[in-house]
């Protein structure tokens, strides 16, 4: 079984110092919303997010429609051998049930997005005997979301090997360092970043992983790393048997 | 090196028989654009699709954004050993220059596939010594697309091996399979459908390719269909001198 963990994700409501800028008004309107229940997005709220800290990774709901679209329609996934879970820039986890079959047109998610943000899960009302397709929860650090996937991997006795991918790792191939995970049998915990640039803020030595490597000299689009882990870890899995 | 091509892709303007429709007029206005140079969504002009024929895969530039953002980002195109080539349903040629960066932002990229759709490149204006980023030949059909990447190839006395990925053809692993395509050394030409449902319209027999493959028994995204192609092709390639 394959972990992944968006860390860092730079998806969030309209944060308040930016609710009343005349831009975000006007399009709260057009959507028939109030401002506070929006999705940020750069490419719609630029000007607005002048002033805004880290104003140049922050409202990036595209490359996050992209890096889902990338996991949850991936073959490992529709085998059942893949765990998808997203931890935001203010601290809520959100975990996607694996039969999940997310908007293709990025408008529609975006109205997803802001559903679940309001009503914290997905479908919104409880359906019995159903598990939520999408679920967020607040106040969940990314030390607590690692802490707790490596308590329920413990209380399985099985355990998680963690693995951070960062620019800063010790550079591996993708295909052998994957393939080799697969090949192990145990279950992988990969922590990737849901941010446009830049580095992971939360500083390594506190996540306490068991590794942290780089795939490729130079930045990559977190769909791309995600690509590169969920296929090359489901080809080490499926090429194992034959090689021996 | 490895060339994509997406066939039958579901990219094209707004069909002369919807132009007056009244959504379609209203989107127009909206967007300050004629009716004529908008691209056709399925998830804005649904109702107008009604009467439309093969409506259920027509207007899917969401799909198409995706599995170009998998291949463009992706790090075999990084590397040099990738060529993207799309064909729509009204036989127009797409090339996409290695280099060129897509708007991850979807709406943005619509708009930048209205401007190429109606000035045939981007940028719009040839800048001296510089080929187009995008390029847009009309009156290119898949036989004739597909003759001339052989032909090409041919003229370099190298060949090209030419392969079919269909819900019909012949079930091969991905790995396997692309990690011998790369160790082979050779040219390789995949075509992927670009449309979100059904087989393809040309008989495969016309095409006449060197293989036609499955690589899972149940229908594919196209950009997952895409992944599994680029990152097992650039595993097989890299772990081949280690075997050795």
């Amino acid at each position: 079984m394959l972990t992944i963990l968006i860390a860092e994700s730079e998806l969030e409501l309209v944060p308040v110092e930016l609710q009343n800028e005349r831009s975000v008004r006007a399009h709260a309107k057009r959507r028939g919303k109030k401002a506070s229940e929006l999705i940020l997005d750069s490419s719609l709220h630029h000007t607005a997010m002048t002033a805004l800290t880290e104003k140049n990774r922050r409202g990036r709901p595209d490359m996050i429609h992209t890096t889902l679209l990338v996991l949850l329609e991936s073959i490992l996934n529709m085998d059942g051998g893949l765990r998808v879970i997203m931890h935001t820039r203010n601290d809520q986890s959100i975990e996607f049930n694996s039969t999940i079959r997310l908007p293709k047109n990025y408008n529609r998610f975006v109205g997803l997005m802001e559903q679940l943000f309001v009503s914290g899960k997905v479908p919104k009302d409880n359906i019995e005997g159903q598990e939520p397709l999408i679920l967020l929860e607040h106040d969940r650090g990314l030390v607590d979301i690692i802490n707790r996937l490596k308590a329920d991997a413990g209380a399985n006795s099985t355990g998680i090997r963690t693995v951070l991918l960062s620019d800063s790792g010790r550079e591996v191939d993708p295909g052998q360092y994957f393939g080799e995970a697969a090949k192990s049998g145990g279950e992988t915990l990969c922590i990737i970043g849901g941010f446009p640039e830049g580095d992971f803020k939360t500083s390594t030595d506190e996540l306490l992983v068991d590794d942290i490597i780089s795939i490729y000299p130079e930045p990559l689009k977190s769909w791309t790393v995600a690509a590169e882990i969920i296929v090359n870890y489901r080809s080490g899995n499926k090429t194992a048997p034959k090689q021996k």
